[in-house]
């Protein structure tokens, strides 16, 4: 059994990550940690999440001690935490034994350049962001198995990616039309807190971010090729669908386009490569990753979707799929049961 | 063309003011105010609700200056404000011409102790308090053609006096049983503002403010009877449906029961005696309440439901409707189109 | 007062219209129709539709006979029927003085090759076909005008030309690139019947339609250019939300993209420009499109976005300021209160 | 390992059960099935229910031999059909080793005249009757352990029978005033079909089913008092909120009747007694009831609420316990993970 911490429990990822520590057959909750002064310090997990009302799990106040210590008294430590806190973190955290998964957007970025335009504060741990490894798990998978610090990708890339890369390793993309990702997240994506953005009523389905967002750099870095990302928020609680339109290179067919995929996902049973396009509800709850595609041989344009819910694959069950990539697992477990 | 102004014109409540003056045939805005402090001072209305896009309407800081020239500017002032607001100001905006309507809660209960258990402050506008006209349209209907200062009813005791009163009032209930009142809400009656409770992901349907919510003694004063009321939290945006469930005097027929209602609401446009029982959808946006009722002989239980909007007939429209009767017109006018 | 009637009122549409003509200063309803066979012969609509529980229209199934009176007896039909009944029911229709606006797709596409591909029958009325008009109501006023026989545009359409038109007529879009479209509709758009499909529990965001729905050549023969457009169902009633991705020709700006929708919409109250991306619920219940738009400068995309209420802009709403502008009055006359 | 047959995988609660035989450690899936002529038979169950798509079980129609041939192939035959089909099968399906748990209400109510009543149709199978064991799985655990045919109890009577069988059987009910249950259930209450009902537009919160629902004898007949049973359907997927209103006998304090919940579930791990009302989504794809209540000590007046998810304790979970009971396993195995 590896003993597991989780830092930043009391938000949507970490409550998950807790859920998902709980059902997994070689995973033990060594500690659920919040920030040194968040008012939820002290109280039972279920006291914030009702879904959680069984389980035995106090929120304990992090502090620069607990830190020191978890490095060498557990074997992973998940961070979900905000950008500043796992960056500022990450050198003590890693300094151990524990391996580190970080759940933030701190060390996704190479380019600190890039880094500081999108998430607006200098990154200043370039040994941390040297050694990270982008735990992208399915294309990923030799670099992740050998890494100490992790930095799970974002709910929109994971989504992006899963249905990009295919086309782009294999030179599918026409390189003169950008592919345009359109997605839709539930709220669940904005974080648990106040906010009159993510309110009942004020939430229905509208563009944000538009041309500015922080997870285009980070699709473009990993694809390799300029996107066009509009994210928008939708009125359900769980989920991403990516809906991606590519202008692919000439005489590409739909037989060429459909064993291109198959290729890339045949063994990576978090992948299901659907046969029709895919709902929101297939994924929720599930750590998979929906695809469908089509293609209009005649324009050479296709159109692919992907499903996820963004806490699960987004965020927890991928940082779990990368640990079991880690300690030699089959990716899948205890997340497909 | 009467004038009117609407003091907190920033929340859903005020905005569906806006909407209805704006649509109503002898009315004109003369202005809509914020709190002093409102980091919404200024902006025009539609950049907080994106419904009003197309009005043109600034939302002025009020002060005390203004409060004391709206009493002889306008002749209508709707106070969308919390309580103590409504509580403060009332002796200066009742001074002059002005009639005021309060869609607060700082009127409607005539007994000080009950109001400042409650509310959690003590009342202290005695003068204000026994002017006001609690206004219930359909059955306050002289009193609020006279009055100066009307409260305008709860969103909850709306929908159970319009149920209970024709069985209270003919004397039909069994004076051994409460009825039972279980009501859901929408999230606009939370008022618009940052909040965990009302944030997307963490509405789902559940009880609140169990045997102790403030619109208990507010059914109880009008009803004229007790009552237990329970308040529900749902996952839609506008409206309340209550459901209640009463046990009749002896011997009351199905066809006494339907008589009763049809009396009491012959002609009355804003309520319809329906069918079949009616769906929160079928009066969302609309000035409506919707009542059907079934009773089992046998036992002597009936149960009625009544749907409402509860930013309507909860607190705008039926605000409207006051200042019909208090200006001889129509009641529907401006609501029903 | 025009007399009007409704054809296939039992619908969203239909009852959409109802409440519309009953808002209407200048139109008198009289008659609503349903198919012959309809189990809803001879109810009152507010039977079928909760929210006109206080309308008096009876549903009156239709027959050749009426459909022949009708030319005579009244000044407007509307048609919300199948596309097959608008295609064989319009040389009868258009054969008196009453002028026609069909709410089906049956007059809007010119092309009876493209059609018959698309709605999978022969268009075999070919003089309808000539005469009729795209009731683009901010875009062929002049035709609209002077028209017998109206097609009102479709609901994707409506909210994707007004995004798209103020670009392809003043020649700002790449060529190269085709406009990527990808909106997003409530489930209203589906119309009102049993259907697994549209079952709440089945209904959850995914695309349908792809590289191949209707709506497709219906944009592309009103923009004059081919697209790229992927509709989706989402869990909303009411609304569409078109995000529409477009390279633009070299070296516009933003402010020059800024003038070209000043101009376009200047003195066009229905379309709203907005400060900021619309919401769903923005325009739900409203006739209004409102829009925004950003472009990045240095790669030469925008991204605009457009909001209808689908059953309102998307259908109804759109039909009667087609009304509004075939008896001169002011386009929003009954629709902006 | 223990062999499952599933009837009737093609609904909801079917595909429920096929997901959680999946993940129990001691049950392997030996069949799923479908009715003789259904539409769905010979395609796989991720074809229907999209959460399901890496889940390799094929639909077979059902048949006399295959009744058969299960008695003796199978330890455990899972019923999700239809009433009719439960009540004539059941002779057949009981006859060999296989124990059957039924989740239809066929041999819910021992007493065939009021069956007949509210199923519309005569009970014939009288000795399946006199053997079934209803399937309270936390009341009649004894009786469970060892049946042969289990009717496991309906949704709206699980809730409601959680909440007041501690009191009932504790003697803390006035028995002059009837206990008020009103109960809101998720959509998939319904069942997977098409119906304009279930239609995603037209479901809106509304009472159904008033003083008449087939749940209310089953109800009474388990709690033995009778009460007054109010079902509403609500606007979300899965979860029913039960708010159950109760008189109780005089003098009955707080602290009893905390101490009547807590002894009442002590050991019973499906149960958790709340600290505060709970909410549908604490307990939506999830096997517990969670359970809160507050006592008016004024006026012996008492609000309890339970929370299920209807697909789960409701239905398929609750089978999966009494399983567990009956193979003397944890009731919680495969169920909390």
């Amino acid at each position: 059994m590896y003993k597991v911490a989780i830092i930043g429990a009391s938000g949507y990822t970490g409550a998950q990550l807790v859920q998902l520590v709980q059902q997994h057959p070689s995973l033990t909750l060594a500690g659920t940690y919040v920030s040194e002064n968040s008012a939820d310090a002290g109280k039972n997990i279920g006291a914030l999440h009702g879904n959680l009302a069984h389980v035995d799990a106090t929120l304990t106040p992090i502090s620069n001690e607990i830190l020191v210590a978890l490095t060498s008294q557990v074997d992973f430590i998940f961070l979900a935490t905000p950008h500043e806190a796992s960056h500022d973190w990450m050198p003590t955290l890693s300094s151990g034994r524990a391996k580190v998964l970080d759940l933030s957007g701190a060390f996704r970025l190479k380019d600190t350049a890039v880094f500081e335009q999108f998430y607006g504060f200098a990154h200043t741990q370039k040994n941390s962001l040297d050694v990270s490894v982008y735990g992208l798990a399915e294309w990923h998978e030799d670099k992740i198995a050998n890494a100490s610090v992790i930095a799970v990708p974002g709910c929109y890339p994971t989504a992006s990616l899963t249905a990009l890369k295919p086309l782009a390793e294999n030179g599918l993309l026409d390189a003169n039309v950008r592919p345009v990702i359109n997605a839709v997240s539930g709220v669940s994506g904005a974080g648990r807190k106040a906010s009159l953005t993510t309110s009942f009523f004020e939430v229905s389905l509208h563009a944000y971010g538009v041309l500015g967002h922080r997870h285009t750099p980070e699709i473009e870095a990993y694809l390799g090729t300029p996107v066009i990302f509009t994210p928008h928020l939708g009125n359900f609680k769980r989920g991403i669908l990516a809906t991606i339109t590519v202008k692919l290179a000439p005489n590409v067919s739909q037989s060429q386009l459909d064993a291109v995929y198959q290729d890339a996902y045949n063994g990576k049973p978090i992948v299901r490569l659907r046969d029709s396009f895919p709902k929101i509800d297939d994924v929720a709850h599930t750590p998979f990753v929906d695809l469908h595609w089509k293609l209009d041989e005649a324009s050479g344009y296709a159109v692919v979707t992907a499903a996820i819910d963004n806490v699960m694959k987004g965020a927890a069950s991928q940082a779990i799929q990368c640990l079991n990539i880690m300690t030699k697992q089959p990716v899948e477990t205890g997340l497909v049961l």
